[in-house]
């Protein structure tokens, strides 16, 4: 978004020094708004304090975006496209958030599960989530954008490996996949958000093991 | 907890006419902290706020209270409590929140996720939890205390209700039940936190069905 909207020159194109200075722009308040938000919490961040954080005019942020939602969501959600990058560095062709299909959906559901736990416990994201989704329990518009633009496509993800596991006959073909995800993601939520139970690779392991081959005797 | 020490006659019981008002007072303290938490939100509901609103002295408070989270934590039970006994009226020896053993744990755990999808959705119950939940999610002691005191003993009760299947051959002896729960559980509290998706009966219902027989093919 800033991207699209920083100085351009006659050719359409940003000229390179204003776009370096645009980008650095972006990052000190994308920097300043995550770091007050885990310190004054979200109802005390405002668009004035996140300025003056990032050694920016008001006036620069009200051009990029209308509001402090607006400004924290991108903030969040470039946090999580970098850690996901982060993560996806090294295994070669693999788009970070892309569930992988190596044709054994445990095994799959298993690994992106396990790097999720690691996502949840890095402390560079686990303040910053925690503050945005404790709002969004309150605030339902914000909680509604947070799940629309930032939960709603990660769950996406595992709806369409299993559409993928049902096409392979691994997964029954009369389950709803957005409901069957929630067995497995659902757990793992909880524990982190409430507090219910440690959260582990074991843990996570077992949610699926129990998820695909149900609690019942077969 | 007031009951305890409220004041008491010199046989050791509560003198009637004390014990009336003192009970009147813990009403009017409940009602108080959980409107304000509603109103203003946890962290800038006080003693102070609740005494005036309640209309007694912040000394009658912390005479019985250490601490405006003990209040808001009791004053939450008191509330869950009366939705339980509500619900429970009219089914003759059910104790409020038992899960009922019917034999049949599917039909069982129907029933109480039905029961629960009420509960959430009641605007008396609904507001002071969502208060509460938001504020454990970035407070770890406040969010701990709320899993000991509430959340705990609830998920507990599908612990026992899960072994006494295991007992009876309706669950896999090699499950271990206090993750077994989280399967249909944890999916309706993240849709009521994180307005992940619409809750209803239809919906608890499919979340057992899933758990019990699994999402691989039988």
């Amino acid at each position: 978004m800033a991207a699209q909207k920083s100085p351009r020159s006659a050719s359409g194109r940003p000229a390179p020094d204003a776009a370096r200075r645009s980008e650095r722009s972006r990052r000190a308040i994308y920097d300043a708004a995550l770091a007050l938000v885990v310190e004054v919490g979200y109802p005390k961040t405002t668009v004035e304090g996140i300025a003056a954080r990032a050694g920016v005019g008001k006036q620069t942020i009200y051009r990029w975006w209308p509001s402090k939602a607006e400004v924290l969501m991108e903030a969040f959600l470039d946090l999580s496209l970098q850690a996901a990058e982060e993560a996806a560095e090294g295994e070669a062709g693999q788009a970070p958030y892309a569930i992988p299909d190596t044709g054994d959906v445990a095994a799959d559901l298993k690994a992106v599960l396990r790097a999720t736990v690691d996502e949840l416990r890095d402390p560079r994201y686990e303040a910053p989530a925690r503050a945005l989704a404790a709002e969004g329990v309150v605030n339902e518009p914000l909680g509604r954008e947070f799940m629309a633009r930032l939960l709603g496509p990660s769950l996406q993800l595992y709806v369409d490996r299993l559409r993928a596991a049902q096409e392979a006959g691994q997964i029954r073909a009369d389950i709803d996949p957005r409901i069957a995800l929630e067995l497995f993601v659902s757990p793992l939520a909880q524990r982190w958000l409430q507090y219910t139970g440690p959260i582990s690779h074991e843990y996570t392991d077992t949610l699926v093991d129990y998820a695909l081959n149900g609690l019942a005797p077969r």
